[in-house]
């Protein structure tokens, strides 16, 4: 993979914090521009859905599984909440880490999603003050929410207070609610893109409309704002490879964060998963040297 | 055009900052007292929809095609969201800027709309010293809507604090929600219009009710508040410059703000575009002229 | 007219804050304990419905005829919201404002009112200390609203914060919602009056009940806090000036706040309206000499 | 009546404001540990029914009839709004008073019950130290309303507050909504009482559930938050009375909160009703001598 | 039972107050890890139901029962709200308290829960300095609610703050609302659990399914996050005393938080329930001699 040769920084962020932010940017994407996160932030999402029952490994019923693999396979960073982070985090501190700022659970189904920041960016500074290796922060969107003003307010001063601090910004970006048909259509995923465009961040996670080709304009509408790929529920591993790739090289995504594919595999699994995943996206790997490196 | 003797400085702007609001009044209007913003904050407002389909051009798909435009084109401001001014300005950074503060998506119809403020006055100051050309700010008010009080009371404060700082206060005002029956009514136009003198506001933007003799009723209830017509959805250009012509000429309006008719065009004819609407109503040129820069 | 003696204070203005206090309540009631108040806030309130259509002066299209009228025609002060007096204030320096801290529209009818302030008493003295004669401040409650403990509670601290500037606090105190049967009802309007006094208003314009023999529980329930009456729409002028004769001679009403049965008329007409009012309410004249004084 | 040897001082209350505590409780309650509260927060709680109207006194149209009776009937407090105490307390101002701080109309009637403060504890303190005998404060919580969460919540606030200032806290607790079938059940009753214990209050206001021994359970529960009776609407004088011998000799309730019972007569016997409703409170008088001071 | 040999502490514990928190850990845990609480916010919770009526010992009506309880069994904390321990605390300064930091009724049935912070930290170290022995604080969330997002950023809050000050965070963590279907299912209980370790709690009160087993999910779910069963409501005593030394014994859990099948007795046997709990909870005894305690 070519190395980048510099690092365009938003006026967002002040003079004295420009440093700070190159330093996290570049060893974010281990200095190449793409991504590749390790998303566990489902035990407040999902609650225990994906960490228990038919089809998962035994190990991921723990927490400390996360961090294992996290410290283990190859990734450019493990985002979950601050809370988490703090309780193991003294044990992991050298792994990369994104906190996620806002979580919800998939319980509340009776209306319009809402999720909010459950911590500022000043406490997340106060970990990273601690000792933690915290390079930026994460914060999902709904657009289409009747309650969309309050997390598109909250994601742009969430934003604006982490580029100060010459953190890198992520923002989770899922159209949902009543307004919205077809969570999956491309259309209203490259809609989500842009939006997190002009709020400011980095990094746009976004759910995989399942065609590369159609998926292009997502990251055109994202502009210098770079597009992630959500991992979703867990497939069929080569397939979900594939799609990885294509996404990269065909679709100009700039990586993706990945859980449940890697996390409900055994630790061992999980481990090369995340080194497959990272010879694509960072590696510049082939296909094939990826599934090399899975079958490993 | 006649230029300005003198600027009417309203009593919001403290002595302190009198000097830097007759700048920004100043360059805004090109010495005039008109002006004619290139609208791009749509990304949010109308996700993708504006920017990629049929009968829009391939390279508006690209969010840089809005700030190669703006810093192409004759303009008097490019206004958009500040996340998105943040990430291309410092390519960009001659471009007069209006940061458009309030947005959401089209998305939400299930209720009354409500626009919340993105960014604070403060964000948008620092943004300022960063080096880019901030002229003012514009905000959103949707008179009628179960939530005006909410968005009177948020406009009123950042007109308050954008006039501390000498910037220009623009409110976009328009009527809707189940209260509303028709948006293009002339007189509840005129309302609208109304509203953002008694709020403070330099220019209000407001829809077109499609009558330059109607439209009269606006002009004359903003008063001192100078009144800008939005562009709306792309139509046939002639068309369109005659309305810009009669909404000036005729109506008495101080300019407009336009979007989607300039930048679902390829850059060259979005350039053109540009030059003929200030031609009109900045260089007081008649609809010929304004044509032949059009067909130039 | 009697000149008061002594003007009665209430403890929440501090003893700094007396003097100016007394000279503002003596200015507004130009000695008397009285006050005549031209209105002016319904280019929010009702938009353009009572400046523009049949049976109004062609003049009060443009919102300038408010300060012509205003600064030519006899009144204790006029009573609009901070953004229009801030943009027209420099060259009506003299008119002694009352600046009305909230408004609504009249759009919105699917639920119970609610109105918020839009500037806060600080922002008010910024523009006294820009030259502007200002006398005091309005908010208005709807008490049966299911929002009334919003405005109740901005109320207070806006009586509260007033009175710490020396500033004159008026409510407009209008029962209204869903669980309001009929708003011209004087035992309810005696209420409203109540809760003003409650409050901590220094005067509470009230809706008149049409009789000025029920009124009169109105102003007793009021105590110490001055009932004002509000003109409402624009009726036949004798009738309309019979009526403010009775509220002050009969029930015991202590002026009145009067805006489309001023402004509907040409300037010259309204003019003599003012005086007209004027002449009853302050000069404690009789309705023959204010009819005449109409004429005139 | 046996005086306190001492003042059980809880440890909200900090040490520098103790010594101000001990003396408004022991001024409260006459060195007794009980209270007897001439309660007049009515204006905005009921508006005018309470004071105008058919079996009520004429004089009590005038809200001076209030403070009337609170400066010459013996009562150990008179409980109001802080913005009515302003109005008059200058030439009431040995009148020792309970600032109400939140008040509701009963207009509301479409969901459920909400009240909020209306002015602070640092409004309080203002108006105390500009000469008034304030001896504490009283506040509404409605517990089974949806809105409970934020009264409960500003209650404790507003305790705690009131503490740090010595203030004597009071709350009225009154169990009301859809979720709530019986106001007068005992034993909701007694819940209601033992809420304001656990949000420190040091005397809770509760309806009379009419039976002297099944109230009982309301003094238990409020364990060391002394229990006063509400006086609720206007009934038989003796019937009165006896009720508030009951409820104090019976019951164990440390005293009572009047309104209605006191303001709706006439001066010269609203006097005696407080009297005698103070002698059998504080002075330990039996039924017979309180109605013979009534009879007077 | 064997004394923990370190203390591990969450990151959010500054340096600062490191040996705060693992004084008051130590303490809390009787060096043990686990925790035996006597849990007392009931009187809010459930008013009072919980004190009086048919199977409660009479002495409970009083709520100095809790207290006497508190003190002279054996238990690690007396968790209740901190105007009721204000009332007691100075006859009762050696009880080592958790203070509840929220509390709503059970009367509101009519939609989904929402219970918020009453006090503060900033309240809670104030009272601690005042010579109570407290040790940490309690917050409950309501996963699956409506308002689930309002409580998960509170009590995210409250943790950060009681650990900036060396307090131990507990939560309470009760999926309930229309969203949730059966709140004993033990794989939605884990949930809750997983919750409360990524909102940073050192333990965390749950529901207990009743199978000790199916249990273990929701201890391996908290990791770190050590888990509290829920007393629930009272039992058959051995079967309950069975039910704890199972839920320690055999699904790992850290302890127990038990109100009503501990003061719903007299005090001699309340007491002796607490010693049982204890002895299993603390002192590793089996079920047989824990009986044998009770029994005493």
């Amino acid at each position: 993979m070519k190395k980048l040769k510099n690092v365009k920084v938003p006026l967002t962020v002040p003079s004295y914090a420009k440093k700070e932010y190159i330093n996290n940017y570049l060893e974010l994407t281990k200095g190449t521009g793409r991504v590749m996160i390790f998303a566990g932030d489902q035990k407040i999402e999902h609650m225990n859905d994906d960490f228990f029952g038919e089809g998962i490994a035994e190990e991921d019923a723990n927490p400390e599984h996360l961090f294992n693999i996290a410290s283990l396979g190859k990734i450019c960073a493990f985002a979950t909440q601050l809370g988490l982070i703090a309780r193991y985090g003294e044990d992991y501190s050298k792994i990369p880490y994104i906190v996620k700022i806002n979580s919800k659970t998939h319980l509340v189904k009776t209306r319009d999603p809402i999720s909010r920041a459950l911590v500022t960016i000043e406490d997340v500074i106060d970990l990273k003050e601690r000792g933690l290796n915290i390079l930026g922060v994460g914060y999902t969107i709904y657009p289409g929410s009747e309650y969309e003003h309050i997390m598109f307010r909250e994601a742009s001063k969430i934003i604006l207070e982490a580029h100060k601090h010459g953190l890198i910004a992520i923002l989770w970006s899922y159209p949902r609610g009543k307004n919205v048909k077809d969570e999956k259509d491309p259309h209203l995923i490259a809609g989500a893109a842009g939006i997190a465009l002009c709020l400011g961040a980095d990094f746009v996670k976004v759910n995989y409309p399942g065609d590369p080709y159609k998926f292009k304009e997502a990251v055109l509408a994202a502009g210098r704002c770079g597009v992630l790929c959500a991992g979703g529920s867990k497939i069929d591993e080569e397939k979900f490879l594939k799609q990885i790739w294509e996404q990269i090289n065909i679709s100009g995504a700039k990586g993706n964060a990945t859980g449940r594919n890697i996390h409900q595999r055994p630790l061992e699994e999980a481990i090369k998963m995340c080194n497959a995943i990272y010879a694509i996206t960072i590696e510049g790997k082939s296909l094939e040297e990826a599934i090399k490196i899975l079958r490993g």
